[in-house]
Formats: structure tokens, C-alpha cells, sequence
């Protein structure tokens, strides 16, 4: 992401002085609310979706994502590679390969 | 974020051929059930939440939403700038500023 | 649903002294958190899910809808047949039947 | 909840020929949306909530919760008071008894 579309982002709330309603449990509330509008998209069919409509609602969820990481100090990519070190060790390649079956198990 | 942190997400999956599950319908699953667990983080309490929880679960929301940036052949810069143009028309500075009142209402 | 089950509910969280938790705005997180426990039943297949899972994560869903009917001295009766007389009107039979087409557009 | 409130909701489906739609999975889809609609309600306020939206959201949910009942052939006692044996088990009054903090560590 560039770094112009980050500061836009957080721009918006202060300009607007919203930033004393992101609380971190209100950012919370914020991404799930947001994130069942994306799914909201695919509740009656798995392929029959608007593309347009998912793109704005995944871009909705990803603002509050970026206004939670901004609200606690963390960096995207630090927190990312953090939890992929776990998901590799965790799901080791020969393992999780594959079927539907492993998958779920998992 | 950098373009190693989005190859290696991608590498993840690929690694374990799990692209096959990854419809854009079980992605807008995933993506509000990791929502949830952020959310779990602060059932309770607004204030009294587990950093380090916090850190991976809002890792996990992102890693799904790359996900799908991807399946669904999308650019996080593109259709999040798309949105805030949305957002800033919606909300202009002078009409939105301040009160949760205001805030809520909109 | 019967009488004994509804006290059996409310007498856990009173015996636990867990009511003072039990805020509207907690228990509508409750009820978003449990409702995703029963959606990672459907993550990755529509069709492949675990029975007994199932009914376990639809059991909490709604245990926490009763909790905070209690909480806020609604009936279930009433609520649900005032949302039904709106659902009626919005949705008339002639219109409303048959096709996913026309069910994803109302 | 009464036989009439129940046998209305499945009516209601029944009339409009909607059942082809109630997979398990889209309904804890909906199950999921509507809970976040009920969210909604306490996105920037825990106290500041629109009591009638949230009734009519939270009927929302028992609604769908009811249409998953029917579809899957469960009964509401049956499933509620199963978990019930396993909440008390789980959380024996004098180990949940009290603070917040027992509450979030359990």
C-alpha cells in the first residue's frame, strides 16, 4: 500500500475528529461490522456477486484495519510476518498440503 | 506493506495448494470469522485487552483480505483510494466534524 | 422453548454473578462471536460439517439472544411477530417467490 | 416462543418458496449478518443504542436461528440444555463466581 493512500486514510478521522470514537473496541466492532457487509455480498450464492459491491466492502474493512493499526502504534508488516512464523510452523508444508479433508482438520 | 510480507502470504498458500478452498465466498467467511476472534479480544472489557492477542488476530483479518485483494485480481491502493472518494463526498469535513451524536447519525 | 430451559439460562449467569458482564453492548459482541464459532462450521465446505459442532455453536447463539432478551425485558414472542408483520409487508408472496434472482435483489 | 410465532416464521418461507435457499451455510451466513446489524446498534456507543433497531435486529437473528432449527430438525430444549450441561461443567459456580477478571480468564 502507498504510503499517500495510508495518510488519506487516517486524514479522513482527523479531519472529521472522529478519532475519539476509534477506540481500539470500536475499531473491533468496526471490521466485523464491515466484514459481514463483504459477506453480506455472498449470502444466498457463492458466485453470483457483485464485483463493484465487494470491492468497496473489502475496501471498508481494510480502512478500519489500517485506523486499528494506527490507533495501536503497530506496523503491517511486522504483525503479518510475526503471525506467519507461526502459520509455517504451525501448518509445515508436508502436512497441510492438499485435500479438503486436511484442510479442515486442521 | 512491503512486497516481500505480500509474496510470502501468497507463497503460504500456494506452498500448500489451498488455493483451491479459497473462493471469494469462504474468503468473506474467514475474513469475518478472524473479525471475530479480533472482536473476542475485547468481549468484556473496552480497555482491559491482550495486546499481543490483539496483534495476531488483526494479522490474521489482513492476511485474508490480501487473500482476496488476490483471488479476485484487486489492488488495495485502487479501491481503497475508490472508497474514500466515496467517503469524502459522503462525509464532508464541515457536516461530519465532532459530536458522537453527529457521528452516529450519519 | 420451554420454560425450565429459559430459567435454566438466566439462573447460570445469576449463580455466577456474571450479570454485571451481561451489558447490552457486550452481549450483541456475544452474539457476533458465537455466531462466527458456528459459521467456521461452513469455512472451507458448505456441505461437509460437523453435526454435533453445529448444534453446540447454535445452542450458544442463542442462549446469549435469550440473555440479552432478558436483559433488556423484551419478549420473544413479541419482537419476533412485530419484525414478521414488517418482513410481510416488504416481501409480498407474489413478489417475493421463486427465483434467487429476485430473492438477492429485494 | 409460542407454536403460532414459530409456525409464522416457517410459513413465511414456505409461502415464498425460500427454503431452496436455507442451506445450512447460508443461513449461518445470516445467522452472522444480522448479528453484525445488531452490532451496528453499539458501534460508537455501548449506551447510546436505539432500543426498537435493536429489537428488531435481534429478532432478525432468533428468526434465522429458527429457520436453522427447522432445517437441521433440532429442537431448541434439546440443544440448549445439552450445552447447558457442558457450560456448567465447565465453569462450576465457585471457580466462575465473580470478578471480571475469572470471567475473562475462563
Amino acid at each position: 500500500m502507498r504510503k499517500e493512500t495510508l495518510d488519506r486514510i487516517l486524514k479522513f478521522t482527523e479531519d472529521r475528529d472522529w478519532d475519539q470514537f476509534h477506540t481500539p473496541a470500536n475499531l473491533a466492532k468496526s471490521i466485523s461490522i464491515e466484514a459481514n457487509e463483504l459477506l453480506e455480498c455472498f449470502q444466498w450464492s457463492d458466485d453470483n456477486y457483485d464485483l463493484e459491491h465487494v470491492k468497496e466492502e473489502l475496501a471498508d474493512v481494510m480502512v478500519y484495519c489500517i485506523d486499528m493499526l494506527d490507533k495501536l502504534g503497530l506496523d503491517a508488516d511486522e504483525i503479518i510476518n510475526a503471525k506467519m512464523d507461526k502459520n509455517e510452523k504451525k501448518y509445515p508444508v508436508e502436512k497441510g498440503r492438499g485435500s479438503a479433508k486436511k484442510y479442515t482438520n486442521l
